[in-house]
């Protein structure tokens, strides 16, 4: 096969310019254009919080790679400010715009042979009365970013809102806080990050109020109107009387991929909106590709296609669009979705899908198990727990997602986890990788370990266990789920009564004073042997512990002397920083 | 099958009690016995140099469980101070005797159903005059901790010997710093850290002299005698007018399985001397179950049997030679030999085989890449480079090994590693991993990925390379290797000479300025098109830049121009790095 001669890319961030480079290494003789919307090309907008907050000082870091430098190290011809304005496949050419020429209609007519679409997703707006005041920013673009901080310095802004709290909401919150600005998060559901259990969101939430960020949690917004002085007021459903008061605001609830121009080409999108490529990335033009958020990919856990909007895979479907461009043999893995948010000093990481997520996706029949192992040998300094949460398929045992939130090691250990699932592993597989320990660095058993040791013992039925949302709800549950809301706030819905139980905590006494749950007896597993005969053996029986250890420790033993029995998922620490309040006895 | 009746653990530290505890979880029922031979069971042995330090504070942290505590929790009866005395297979039966007891012919008989052994590995003394003067010490034990500790104290020792520069020998030489005494490191090999190649060991002997260690490398002690005051000298075969004068040293030159009392009984060995088992950890007596640092276990990327001594592999294998006991379908997967030490402020992670500890073994066919890849993205605060060489075999792909040399965030990239070679991957599957991205994490392109677009370009042939250590010798690998020695000090004899090839370094003339090869022209990339004319397209060709990736585009310009080019693995980082003084022009 001829290699093409005339190759378009419109897109200069991620996809487009993995795209653009990997070309060039593959054909010296190419001719290669970049077009690109805005003004910079590879920049690296993951970054743009920590710019706004000061935590990177150096702003122009952020321009990862120059035009000039692209031109001078790789012949590659690039053209920023340049809009994408139509797409005629039968003659094979485009048209595009230059938005520094003052004649806006004045269009240039470009010949492709490949032409490759890079071109992202814009951030969505809700669309309520007054979203479109000057004091609403968004924070995607460096032109963005500017404007934000411009706007800041002049008014001298001291409260804001963050509208979303999803990736981009949440590292606002933190750079803003750094800022010194009051910050108040406005999220539409009932918790931050909506793929994740609510469970999981509430240690977040507790870790955000920690640092005195107001929540605004299930708060629909009704209208923004201008208020006293500089500021602006954002009305709310749940209660129109009292508006929040901000000087400044980023919405940040969503992006959307950037398909207009493409779709009225004729190039199919998929049923998330996002365009539809083949393993190759070709759309259903075979001289036009597709990568990036833009395009819907195959997601590995979920067995379909589905919007991935992550830097890492967009590098690899540009870089992979180039190999078969230049008539590699080339297939696309698909996804299996790790991400990582820093949220002041905890670290949430997700792979693959939140049991909460499964449950509104359906057609998933999984089980998990939550714990709660130190990042590092726990007589090292530094040591904390994180909680991890594994989700695997029933009865095959193959994982299908992991949340975890903890302070160091936790991306370390998202990241073998999205190895294991990559390579097809059960969460019995989990149990026999051989992970490098040093006290510095880990525990003999690995937290990957230990959540396959429990996993593996549920899939085993060596252990059965039930879950604290079983019980009862997370606050971070609470409150009816919004109309159209695609996230219920996670947590099934409570299906068994505690009362009905008899619930055993292993705990000691002092643990037991502490805090416990709103029934059951104190019989620490060190006693438990010894009065094994004052429980009632034909009563369903509910054992806990803090983190779960002694707690299956207390099942062996019991259910090796005939009691129907079962240990609590995570243990009592889940049901405190899950924010289980119904399920604990009032102190 | 019924469950055997009196199981007897010998060792109770890793192996011995993740087995006990594994055991009596199994089966309520059990007779289980652990005897330990020291004053202390699941103690930290990993972490004595830490303790030794200072690091950690609290010594009695060390002691993960007590007997008490397990014979509490677990019903398992524990026997410390006790000792292995022989094996009567054929009444099987064991002899052991309490240390405590006065009369040391005084046995005691015990019955078992399944023995157990979890006896690990005692340190093995250099043969030399003087080994067992009272200045020399172990770190073994706690018991090996406190008589250090005290001697230090008690003495004013102010000058120390560590002998051996391998994982316990580095760790106590920076603790040893850290108490603010003088430290020479002895290592009768050419470069610490043996399994290493040469190249990557000198980042470390840099990061060590850099800490005020004086190292003495290539030292074959003769004798040790004792000196002035309250000091001994130690002779050397290299210089022996000049012994080495300290107060106190500690000897860490290797470990041996503790077989005596086992081969005795007719238990066979395997050819590193540890005992030979089973996939399911029987030896060749299937009531006799090994496990831990005296077996050998399959190591995968060899394909033969060797000793693991590390402590998740021990528990794994005591938590699997229960699982047998009692029953269980069981399969020991082998060992891919993922460690990490921590070096001052640097990391040196280890999995699978070096290059050149693979040239000492014989029979692989491989090619590795080095890369310099940042720990998270370069605009985020604290991002560092990490030195990464991951070695694959050729042409299957399949990865044999990687060592990586950094500050944050090797021990995340050794793990997915390990965990990929477990997977079974290739080097080219490494550039398909999805791994989490946010700036404070990491970068849109993992270390990982990028050793496999490195790695993949060169099993796919889309570049040539050539080694530093095929044109010279690292300092590190300087030197006659000692007679007897496991180690040649890494890096092949040098086989090409720099002066055959026209070599061009593409870098910026101030790279180029700041050092260079002790031959070739300075083309930055940016202008290398338009140089291409004046060089000579008949000359083999090798070009470089600092860490590869310009010296990549400069070899697919050169060779789709007709060139006979290799590009520099690893660039001149590695020749500056890695020690290559010979290969350096002198400024």
């Amino acid at each position: 096969m001829a290699t093409p001669k005339n190759i378009i890319i419109v897109g200069g961030v991620a996809g487009g310019m993995s795209c653009a480079t990997r070309l060039r290494r593959l054909d010296e003789h190419a001719n290669i254009i970049v077009i690109e919307k805005g003004p910079f090309i590879s920049y690296a907008n993951c970054g743009l919080p920590y710019a706004l907050g000061g935590v990177i000082t150096d702003e122009s870091k952020l321009n990862v790679q120059t035009a000039a430098k692209i031109e001078s190290w790789f012949n590659v011809r690039v053209r920023i400010n340049t809009e994408l304005m139509s797409i005629d496949r039968e003659s094979k050419t485009i048209k595009i715009r230059d938005e520094q020429n003052p004649n806006k209609d004045e269009f240039t007519t470009l010949p492709y042979d490949k032409l490759v679409l890079a071109m992202g997703a814009k951030p969505v707006l809700p669309k309520i009365t007054g979203i479109d005041t000057a004091r609403i920013f968004q924070l995607h673009t460096i032109p963005d970013l500017r404007e934000l901080e411009a706007f800041i310095k002049k008014t001298g802004a001291k409260r804001a809102g963050v509208i979303g709290g999803g990736f981009i909401g949440i590292e606002a919150v933190e750079n803003l806080k750094k800022l010194g600005l009051d910050v108040t998060l406005i999220e539409f559901l009932p918790h931050v990050f909506g793929p994740i259990d609510a469970d999981m969101a509430e240690i977040l939430h507790t870790e955000m109020r920690k640092n005195g960020v107001n929540l605004l949690l299930n708060a629909r917004m009704t209208k923004i109107l201008p208020s006293t002085g500089h500021s602006c007021s954002v009305f709310f459903e749940h209660d129109p009387e009292n508006p929040l008061v901000f000087d400044v605001a980023l919405c940040a609830i969503g992006i959307r991929p950037r398909t207009s121009v493409v779709t009225s080409a004729g190039i199919e999108t998929g049923k998330f909106g996002g365009i539809k490529v083949n393993d190759c990335l070709q759309t259903n033009d075979p001289d036009i590709y597709a990568v990036g958020d833009m395009v819907e990919t195959y997601n590995l856990v979920a067995g379909t296609n589905m919007i991935t909007a992550l830097a890492g895979p967009a590098n690899r479907q540009g870089r992979l669009a180039a190999d078969h461009i230049c008539g590699r043999t080339v297939k696309y893995r698909g996804n299996v979705g790790a991400t990582i948010c820093k949220v002041f000093d905890k670290t949430l990481g997700l792979v693959g899908f939140s049991p909460s997520a499964m449950d509104r996706m359906g057609g998933f029949k999984y089980e998990y198990v939550t714990v709660h192992p130190p990042n590092h040998a726990g007589y090292y300094p530094g040591a904390a727990n994180m909680t991890m949460r594994v989700a695997f398929e029933v009865p095959t045992g193959r994982l299908l997602g992991a949340q975890i939130v903890g302070e160091e090691g936790v991306d370390k250990r998202i990241d073998v986890l999205a190895t294991a699932m990559r390579a097809g592993m059960t969460i019995e597989d989990l149990e026999h990788l051989e992970l490098c320990y040093a006290p510095p660095y880990n525990a003999a058993k690995d937290p990957v370990n230990m959540a396959g040791f429990v996993g593996g013992n549920v899939l085993r039925g060596d252990v059965e266990i039930v879950h604290a949302d079983e019980f009862g709800r997370s606050n971070a549950a609470a409150g009816p789920p919004p109309q159209g809301a695609d996230c219920e706030g996670g947590g099934k819905k409570p299906k068994l009564r505690l009362q009905d139980y008899q619930v055993v905590d292993v705990r000691t006494p002092a643990e037991w004073n502490r805090g416990h749950l709103a029934t059951g007896v104190n019989v620490p597993i060190s006693e438990l042997r010894e009065h094994i005969g004052e429980l009632d053996k034909k009563a369903k029986t509910v054992v806990l512990c803090q983190v779960g250890y002694r707690g299956y420790l207390a099942y062996r033993i019991l259910k090796q002397s005939g009691f129907d029995v079962h240990n609590l998922d995570g243990g009592f620490k889940i049901v405190t920083d899950g924010g289980y309040e119904d399920l604990q006895a009032k102190v």
